[in-house]
């Protein structure tokens, strides 16, 4: 189609863009990765950074355009994976589809990531003043494919448990706090008390959403409830009950039937019976506590503070609502 | 839970968040405007925004953090969005789900497009030498969506059809096109020429995809080939097809049934007999041919330019690798 070899300079600016997109496609996530070597395994004809190239090339001196072109590429690599879900294609690229090898919520995900990183890492790091702040949607991602990779193993532990929902849960608050911080221009230290504040706000927020998918009805929550356990999704309250001998082996048993399809119309009661038998809630609500405290703790530098105020008023309402639902 | 009445000038501030919340979801897409209208009709407790205005206001005095709030909100709610995608959940903030309401399909292509919106229109166009660039993101969205609705049907019109390419693939080659030679420092006279050839270089390219669809085989291309029609995604060839009396009335009877399942083993080969039957090959290859002369066309503003000539020798090959094939 081009001979890259053609135009001075040409195969070595293609090669950057590869490095670079390697680049933005790294993750410490190890399913991430996988999908993300798959992608990059096979580049296509890469005509769009051949077109990118050569267009920075029209003026006679080449410009380099190697990052931009690699960010554009992968948008485009990203919406081909979705287009593929979509469509429900087996084959991109001379090799299985990314839904076809690694199933289409990994492959929603895949997608995601990769448009995230690729805007992100790239534009934002760069030049604005909030990328820094915008670097943790990568481990919103990192929770996020870990709570769908635990999905249904009964295994899982409390720290795997809390290490999903720090990245799927606490990370976005960390940003939205961060960025609130950033733009009222606290310094190094302040940022740091806030991003602590951010992380122990977003466990114990989301233990509390655990224990209310349990213990609150659907018109108080606005959503499907109920609806962790039968999804595969093991929160707190349930993991702390699977670690007890008796009610635990029952409920692992309860789960493997909702696994393979076979339930009854008492199930609901008997998974609350269960975990109220381990002390599930209750253990569930003193993790509550502890992090409630912590966060409010970690607000202490701005001991003026109107705002730091409402922050604190705010943990104690959530806390109290999840201690009423028990 | 919070007050925002308690705190001066909070409930005035999230009231621009969700100001901003509206600009940045604005679409002239009227699914995707349906869809974001649906989302934005909830806006839950709001939590994440009420934080970023509080951290804002630790230090006293509170500084505008409503725009960057408004962004981590919306990349909070594609979130969900795909999130109930992958659980199949039917309720969010109260009403359906956007996968409940408007299909899973749906529902990855709004994610998507909050997310690529969110960051772009906020960060992108104020502060990256790239904005006005990604700003053509949008266009692809458009043609992916308008693409999705139309299939199945077989009354869509050559026009609608070039109409949803030029957002489906040529907005990505003008993303391509014009940052590099925004690298390359193109005045704005020919940062028009290069979009010129960008979008008629994309219609092409997606004209020959379409013919190499019918005509090329699975080694050649490296992805499922025959796929178009089979999945309701009627292309040139198809429309040309369509609008012969005889030929297209037995084509759409076959549309019809492949849409309700029934099929037998020869449908492949009678597909190709009636296109072929009817011109739909030849006449796509026609508007291949005007689109490649009207792109090199574009380039005479760069009458010296080896990367030029490079470029017409793309457009050449792809052209005759048309031809090769008919």
């Amino acid at each position: 189609m081009i001979n890259v070899e053609d135009v001075p300079g040409l195969k070595r600016d293609l090669q950057m863009v590869n490095m670079h997109m390697e680049h933005l496609c790294r993750s410490n996530n190890r399913y991430i990765q996988e999908m993300l070597n798959w992608v990059l395994r096979q580049r296509g004809k890469q005509i769009r950074p051949i077109l990118t190239l050569l267009c920075a090339r029209l003026k006679g001196r080449a410009a380099d355009a190697t990052e931009i072109a690699a960010v554009v590429e992968l948008c485009h690599t990203a919406s081909l994976i979705h287009d593929d879900v979509i469509d429900e294609a087996d084959t991109r690229r001379g090799q299985l589809s990314v839904q076809k090898k690694f199933g289409k919520e990994m492959a929603i995900y895949a997608g995601d990531y990769i448009i995230f990183s690729a805007i992100q890492k790239n534009e934002l790091r760069n030049r604005s003043r909030y990328g820094r702040v915008f670097g943790k949607l990568e481990a919103m991602f990192d929770g996020e494919i870990n709570q769908f990779v635990y999905r249904y193993n009964t295994e899982i532990t409390e720290e795997i448990y809390l290490e999903n929902i720090r990245g799927k849960t606490s990370a976005l608050f960390c940003i939205a706090c961060e960025a609130g911080a950033c733009a009222g221009k606290c310094d190094e230290n302040e940022m740091l008390a806030v991003e602590q504040f951010a992380e122990k706000f977003g466990l114990m927020f989301q233990l509390r959403d655990d224990l209310l998918d349990f213990v609150s009805t659907e018109e108080l929550s606005k959503k499907t409830i109920h609806n962790d356990f039968w999804c595969g999704y093991y929160t707190l309250p349930v993991i702390h009950a699977f670690s007890d001998a008796d009610n635990g082996a029952r409920l692992k048993e309860i789960a493997g039937n909702i696994k393979n399809g076979l339930q009854d119309e008492d199930t609901d009661k008997r998974i609350t019976e269960l975990i109220r038998g381990s002390n599930g809630f209750q253990y569930t609500l003193t993790e509550i506590d502890r992090y409630a405290s912590e966060a409010k703790r970690s607000l202490a530098v701005f001991p003026g503070s109107a705002a730091r105020k409402k922050l604190l008023n705010l943990v104690d309402s959530l806390q109290a609502s999840a201690h009423g639902t028990v």
